[in-house]
């Protein structure tokens, strides 16, 4: 069997096998060192989230631009971005099953590991697991700071945990784990800044309580593509965690910045997909369809041609409307996926483009590392 | 890096790794033994669909309970089919670029291939690679029998082609790709049966026209898992290409039989998944999100709880609505796909099941496959 690799380097950006998720190198480059550059003003580290592009070589390139370590969402995740080079990873969730607890633990050897906790029976679990291995794990309290998702009761239900985690023999109390994920999808600027603001309120009141009771929080963590301004002023959150910024699919192109306009990031993803079948005038297939990206929200967009919409994904195939025939078989052209981490997650190659040649291929090492 | 088994042979099904694909092998045999049994009685011959299951695992046991070989949809998955024991191999779909048609004749060396043409330039393109690899590749004319997807017109665009394809020296006018995608999830099987019958009657004057310029058709082929019991009395159609049958996601399990009951098939994959966390009464949260499950034909249905939903999902958690509180952290439950074929896609190991123990450990070879 064939390891499958769309393309070879050097060669032209529409020879390359479809479909296939193509990287623009300067367009990424530019998001690394927007958001670099951002961070280094606001004086808060930048821990990129690792979910966004699974890649071991843009991590590297993350870091090489000052980002402190990353983030991953899962122990296996974790797992590949350490053996790609990762020195300091945090897993920005929580870890419950038994053996996943014994990896994270046998990872902490390698590689300084922090977790999420947000339940006290955790807390012995990764406790003896990491003294059975004779390693530490740094442990942040999630507190649910208004998405109702993973996260204890921010306030006094928080400090208590904390105290469990910084009274064991192998694990730290480290900070706060405080990650709005709905806030960053709201259109407005101005309704994103009212949700993170309460969030910001109950993580500082947090924070003030863990203070009394001699609790320092030396990371206090969330911020995402779509909020980071906003945590960033608040002279509390010390680590932001973007990851949709390196790529910017299409629905983040639709949340608007502070001044109404785009967020400061350049779409640098692209599903390059090929016309298979062209029958009927006016429309087109391509071969990008429901397991070459993911439309879960929202259709991908056409790059190239503004009057081509595409209209509908089956499992191989999509639909495209394309009322003045620009389209003849075989043709290419690209997409900005919907959603560009779920996207990646189909993928197990990404192609570094720079002037339509193809410069690189980036391994999606974390690819399907979904436990 | 590990490669990510999610379980060992002999394990309970409830200590696997999650989120992770479990197979029910029973359910899965019984699947497959009532269309074997329905296409035997009806002298139809089939050629299940591997793209929905990926696994040449699954394929064996379709082949071994009578199936003529394997319908692919891409030629990257028909490479790892054959490379997994496959024969015969019918990649029903187009394939354009030139790359992917060397591959497709230099796997006619390997196995018989069929594959799907609709536009005369791919003729010339198909015969130069055959030929240049001394390959022979069977072709089937696939018509637009009102999906309005892929596919040449019904009638006279259909015979001129399979003349162009019968007058070449490597490639073999086998017959008529005729399938109806849309019609499959029509909910009502009268609906359903209306709209194969105009499909019926397009292939059949189509058929009878081809056999007039003396070019006969081997194969007519098409239905999948909604529709097959119509094709089958058409005395027309010999070739079924049911592909979801063999696991029956939720999608499926809304379609309608013809007596209104369900379709004669019965769940057998699932998604194993594990509550993270569980901080507030009446909701939990589980491991299985937008990188386990495909949700665009809908959310996953909870298997085990009659009183348990799946509310919605992110990247890496779902929501649960558990009213009564029956779930507490680390439990396990099972989830019904909304759409099982790009769900498996996602997943690199089915484990298969009986009695709530694990028997066997199956790699989804063509994962990924999508070139």
């Amino acid at each position: 069997m064939t390891a499958n690799v769309p393309a070879e380097v050097g060669m032209s950006v529409t020879e390359v096998d479809t479909p296939c998720l193509l990287v623009d190198l300067d367009a990424l480059d530019r998001n690394i060192a927007t958001l670099a550059a951002f961070a280094h003003e606001h004086h808060v580290r930048l821990r990129p989230h690792a979910k966004s592009h699974k890649s071991p070589d843009i991590a590297a390139r993350q870091i090489a631009r000052g980002a402190v370590g990353l983030c991953c969402q899962t122990v296996s995740e974790a797992e590949a971005m350490v053996a790609g080079g990762a020195r300091d990873v945090l897993v920005s969730n929580e870890v419950v099953a038994p053996r996943m607890i014994a990896r994270l633990a046998a990872l902490a050897k390698q590689a300084r590991v922090l977790v999420c906790v947000d339940d006290v029976s955790s807390v012995a679990a990764l406790d003896a697991a990491a003294a059975a291995v004779d390693a530490h794990i740094d442990v942040l309290v999630e507190i649910d700071v208004g998405a109702g998702r993973c996260g204890i009761a921010p306030g006094e239900p928080a400090c208590a945990l904390a105290r469990r985690i910084a009274d064991t023999s192998h694990l730290r109390f480290a900070g706060l784990q405080a990650y709005h994920g709905p806030a960053q999808h709201l259109r407005d600027h101005a309704a994103r800044r009212a949700t993170i603001d309460q969030a910001i309120a109950l993580t500082r009141d947090t924070v003030e309580r863990l203070a009394i009771r001699g609790l320092h929080c030396e990371i206090v963590a969330g911020a995402g593509t779509g909020s980071f301004d906003i945590e960033a002023v608040s002279a509390l959150y010390n680590e932001l965690q973007c990851g949709s910024y390196i790529f910017m699919d299409a629905d983040y192109a639709r949340v608007r910045g502070v001044d109404g306009g785009a967020l400061p990031f350049e779409h640098s993803l692209f599903l390059q997909t090929r016309v298979i079948s062209k029958t009927r005038p006016g429309r087109a297939v391509c071969d990008a369809g429901l397991k070459s990206h993911s439309v879960d929200s929202g259709l991908p967009v056409v790059f190239d041609y503004d009057d081509i919409r595409y209209t509908g994904a089956s499992d191989e195939h999509g639909q495209l409307d394309d009322p003045h025939d620009h389209l003849a078989l075989g043709d290419t052209l690209r997409l900005v996926p919907g959603h560009c981490d779920p996207t990646v997650n189909l993928h197990d190659w990404l192609v570094a483009c720079r002037d339509d040649r193809v410069i690189a291929l980036w391994p999606v090492a974390a690819r399907g590392m979904s436990r």
